[in-house]
């Protein structure tokens, strides 16, 4: 037996926190746990071109936990370049939604393992800032990549527990985000094409 | 001389298209190949935890081309989880977001090169798809990733020019997306936390 072994675990009787239904929380966890196939999920962007670089995604049904659903409304967002790149700036940037997407993994996941962990958050913020040089975009340069060179978030937590699990929390919703992996480990993404028949 | 070579390229006269002031937007590719500092831009998204697992971003501030720049407005945008997750679906999903941040980038690319190539578009539609195993999010599996295991994208493009051309503009639109680049390569991340001090 070693010294960490020796650790008592206290089992704690989950309870709704942070705006959390833990117990149901669990619950769900365990009943995914005991048929795998409730797991398989599959989330849905449906985009439009407008105008210029300004177009709108749709989202709305997804499927999972074995069968289809929808989203309690129709949600649209529009993308768009801003002025100083010659577009609309009818919308953030695509690679804002990216940031934006990562924010809100980890922030999502963060609260759901504070919950989890008998730890009420009294507030969550970060900041999220992607580097980017737009020579591989605009084919000015073989040498620069495309999309972000590096991207920092900068979380601020606050709550009802030492600094150390308070940093805990966001580590374990690093290690649990679904965004997090797709952008730090990649994704295989394959593009097909319908056009008019000739 | 190859065969190839005698082709004879027209030089066309950007004129706008599609929206797109492809006058201006060929003069700033210029300007920015010139002075390749103009190139460095850094987005960003500012987060903060509402309830549960709902959090709301804010894209407005960006620098770039040498300066500090503000969206037109201060754009907001929601993540939660859906209700079959225990979420309160007060917005679309943050893997929803990485799909709608994808689909935005290749439409937005497609329709400035189309513009460069002289090609009227008249309809571009796309659908974006991720298939997800949530029991690497849940922790149930050691074997499953937590994000997407693929991403499918489906293009409908109608305009004025051969199915041939209208299937390159997308491939091309792939080849200089920046999210499409950050999702298949990877992008290295970083993760800070302040806490309050004890």
């Amino acid at each position: 037996m070693t010294a960490t072994a020796t650790v008592t675990k206290t089992k704690r009787t989950p309870v709704p926190l942070n705006g959390v239904d833990t117990p149901t929380l669990l619950a769900t966890i365990g009943a995914v746990g005991a048929q795998p196939d409730l797991a398989k999920f599959r989330f849905r962007a449906n985009n439009r071109w407008v105008s210029g670089t300004h177009n709108q995604s749709t989202m709305h049904g997804f499927y999972g936990a074995g069968g289809e659903h929808q989203h309690v409304a129709s949600y649209k967002a529009s993308g768009d370049h801003p002025a100083v790149l010659c577009g609309g700036d009818a919308g953030p940037t695509p690679v804002e939604w990216l940031l934006h997407a990562l924010a809100s993994c980890l922030t999502a996941g963060l609260a759901n393992i504070a919950a989890a962990r008998g730890i009420k958050l009294s507030k969550v913020e970060s900041t999220v800032e992607g580097d980017i040089d737009l020579r591989g975009i605009l084919g000015l340069s073989k040498d620069v990549r495309n999309g972000f060179e590096r991207i920092k978030v900068s979380f601020e937590v606050e709550g009802d527990a030492s600094a150390d699990e308070l940093k805990k929390l966001v580590m374990q919703a690093k290690d649990r985000s679904a965004v997090f992996d797709c952008l730090t480990n990649g994704v295989p993404v394959s593009v097909a094409v319908k056009t008019p028949a000739a």
